[in-house]
C-alpha cells in the first residue's frame, strides 16, 4: 500500500492542530502593551507545542522518508499518534490560561508522556514491517532521545506539584534536546 | 480523471473533522482533577467520534486503493459521505456536553446511519464503475461488518430511548467491530 | 509551473470552508427534537452552502483536469476566487441565524455572484493560456450555466427585498442546475 | 529528502491560517446594511491580512520550485516561517476589533516584520544549500522588494504611534508592491 495518504492525512491533523491553537489565543481585553502582556503565558505556552508539534511532524517527517511500505496496523498506530497529539491544544489552553497550575500542568505532560508512547508504538510497528536489515533500522540507531524522553516527562508531572515552574522547565528542556536536528535519518539517506 | 485530488480533498475534510472535535473540548471550569473528571463523558464520545472518524478514513483508504478511475458521480458519492461525517462533531458535541440524553444519543446514531448508507453508495458507484471482475469487487468479498452495520445502527437507535447506555454500547460495539483491522483488500493487494 | 500546489492549496482551502461551517452549527439548547428542529434553518441552510462549495471544487477539479500549466496571474486568479468562497459561512451563519432576513439573504447572494465573477476570471485566465485550440476550450463549449448563473444570483438579489423565501429558492435552483453532473470536460478527457 | 512533504504541510497551515480568520469574523448584531457595515473594518483588516498570506503562498510556491532538495534545517526555518504567519490572525484580529488602536496596529506590523526574517532566513537557507550557481540564485536576483520590505514595516510600526491611518497605509502600500506578480522565478524557469 502507497505511504503517499499516510503522509497527506498525517499533515493534515498537524497542521491543523498546529493552527488551531492560536483560535484559542483569545485577543487581549484592552488595547495597550500591558494588555499584551497579560496574554504572555498563553503566548508562550503556544510556543512550547508550536515546537513539540514541529517537532513531531519533523521526525515523522524523517521516519516515513525510510519506510517503504504501511501496513493496516501502520495505519491504526499512526491514527493512535494523531490522537495523542490532539489532546495537545486542549491541554495547552488549560494549562496556559489558569496560569500554569500544578494539576493541568502534569495533565499536559500526561499527553506528551502518551504522545511519545504512541510514537515509539509506530516506530516499533514500521521496524517490524521493515525488519532488522532495513534503512529505518539502520538510522534510528540507539535512539538515545526517545528512550530518555518518556523518564523526562514522567519526572515532570511529578515535579509539577513541587513547584511549576520546575515541571515547565523539564518540558522546555526536552524540547530543546529534540530541537537539535535529528541528523540521524537524513545522515544514512544520504549515504 | 486522476484520482489523486479526490484522495487529497478527502485526506483534508476527514482530517479536519477529527481535529475540530478538539476546538469543541472546553477546557475544565476548575484546576483539579475533579474539574477534568467533569468533562470526561465529552472526552471519552470524543474518543468514540475519532474512533469512528478514523475508521472511515481507514476503509476510505483501502477501497480507493483499490479502484483505477473516478468519475464525476463518484466525486458527489464521495461529497455525500463527506456531508454525513461533517456532522459528526456536531451530534457528538449536542450528545455530550448534556451528558447523553435519549434525542441526541439517537441522533448520534442517525448521522453514523446516513454515514454508513453514504459509504454503501460510494462503494456501489465504484463498483459499477470498476465491473465485477475488478479488485476492488474481489477485496470487498461479502462485506458483512458492511452490511450488518446499518441494522445495528437502527437497533442502537431503537435502544436509546430504552437506557441512553444500552445504545452507547451498541455504537461501541460497532466501533470495535470495524476496529478488527479490515484486511480483505490489502490480502488482495498483496496477492 | 506545476499545477500540484495550485491544487492542494485549493483543496485545502475548500475543505476547510466546506468543514468549518459545522462549527458555526451551535448545539441545540435543548435534549428534544423540538430543540432540534429550531435549529432546522441553520442546519438547511449548511445543506445549501456544503453543495454551492461542492459544486466549486467539482468543477474546479474538472477545470483543472484539462489544464496543463499555470502562470502566477493564475495562482492570483485562483486566489481570488478562494476569497469569495472563504466568505460562504459568514454569510450562511448571518443568514441563518436571524431565520432569513431579507439583507443577509442578498448579502449571500452578492457573495455567490462574485464568486462566480472570479470563477469565470479564472477560467478566462486559464483560457488564455491554454489558447483556443485547447482541450479546455473544447470542454467548456457554450458555457451556458456559467453565464447564466450571475443573472439568477442578481434575481435573487433583487428578490430577497420582495421575498426571502423567493430569494432562498433561486439560490437552492442554481444549486440544482449545478448538481446535474458537468460531464461537458470529463466527456473530452474520455475521447 | 523529498520536498513534496514539506509543500503538503506549508499547504496545509497557510490554508488553515488564511481560511480560520473567517472563524472570527462574527457575524453582525443586526440584520441591516447599517449591522453590516459596522463590520467593515474588521472585513478590511481581513482583505489586507488574507492579500499578505496569499502573498505568501505565492512566493513560497515560486521559490520552492526552484529547489531541488530540504534539508533538517530547511525544515525548521520553515515552521520558523509558519509559526510567525500563525500569529498573522490573532493579531488582524486584536487590531481590527478594537478598530485600528496604535498598538496593536504597531503590533500588526511586528508580526509582519518578523514573518519578513523569517522568510529571508529560509531564502538564505535554501540558497547556501543550492549554491551561488543555482537556478534559485538566479532567480532570486536583487531581491529589491524582499530587502526594501522590512524597513516599510520598521517605518510602519513608528508611523502607528503618530497616526493609525499612516502605519496602515504602509501595510497597505507593502501589500501593492508584493501583489505586483513576483515573475522574476517564473521567467528564469521558463528559460
Amino acid at each position: 500500500m502507497s505511504k503517499a495518504r499516510l503522509e497527506t492525512f498525517s499533515d493534515g491533523v498537524i497542521a491543523i492542530l498546529i493552527t488551531i491553537m492560536v483560535l484559542e489565543l483569545r485577543t487581549p481585553a484592552g488595547t495597550s502593551w500591558h494588555a499584551l502582556r497579560h496574554e504572555l503565558p498563553v503566548l508562550l505556552a503556544y510556543v512550547l507545542s508550536f515546537v513539540y508539534l514541529g517537532i513531531y511532524w519533523n521526525n515523522h517527517h524523517h521516519m516515513l522518508a525510510a519506510v517503504s511500505r504501511v501496513s493496516g496496523a501502520t495505519l491504526w498506530a499512526n491514527l493512535h499518534l494523531l490522537f495523542w497529539l490532539s489532546l495537545v491544544p486542549f491541554s495547552t489552553a488549560w494549562m496556559s490560561e489558569h496560569h500554569f497550575p500544578s494539576v493541568p500542568t502534569a495533565t499536559y505532560g500526561v499527553v506528551l508522556l502518551a504522545a511519545a508512547i504512541a510514537y515509539y508504538v509506530l516506530q516499533s510497528t514500521l521496524l517490524r514491517a521493515e525488519g532488522d536489515e532495513s534503512r529505518l533500522r539502520a538510522a534510528i540507531g540507539s535512539d538515545v532521545k526517545g528512550k530518555i524522553s518518556p523518564f523526562l516527562y514522567c519526572l515532570a508531572i511529578g515535579l509539577s506539584f513541587v513547584s511549576r515552574w520546575i515541571g515547565l522547565a523539564v518540558y522546555v528542556a526536552v524540547a530543546l534536546i529534540w530541537l537539535v536536528p535529528d541528523r540521524r535519518v537524513e545522515r544514512h539517506l544520504t549515504r
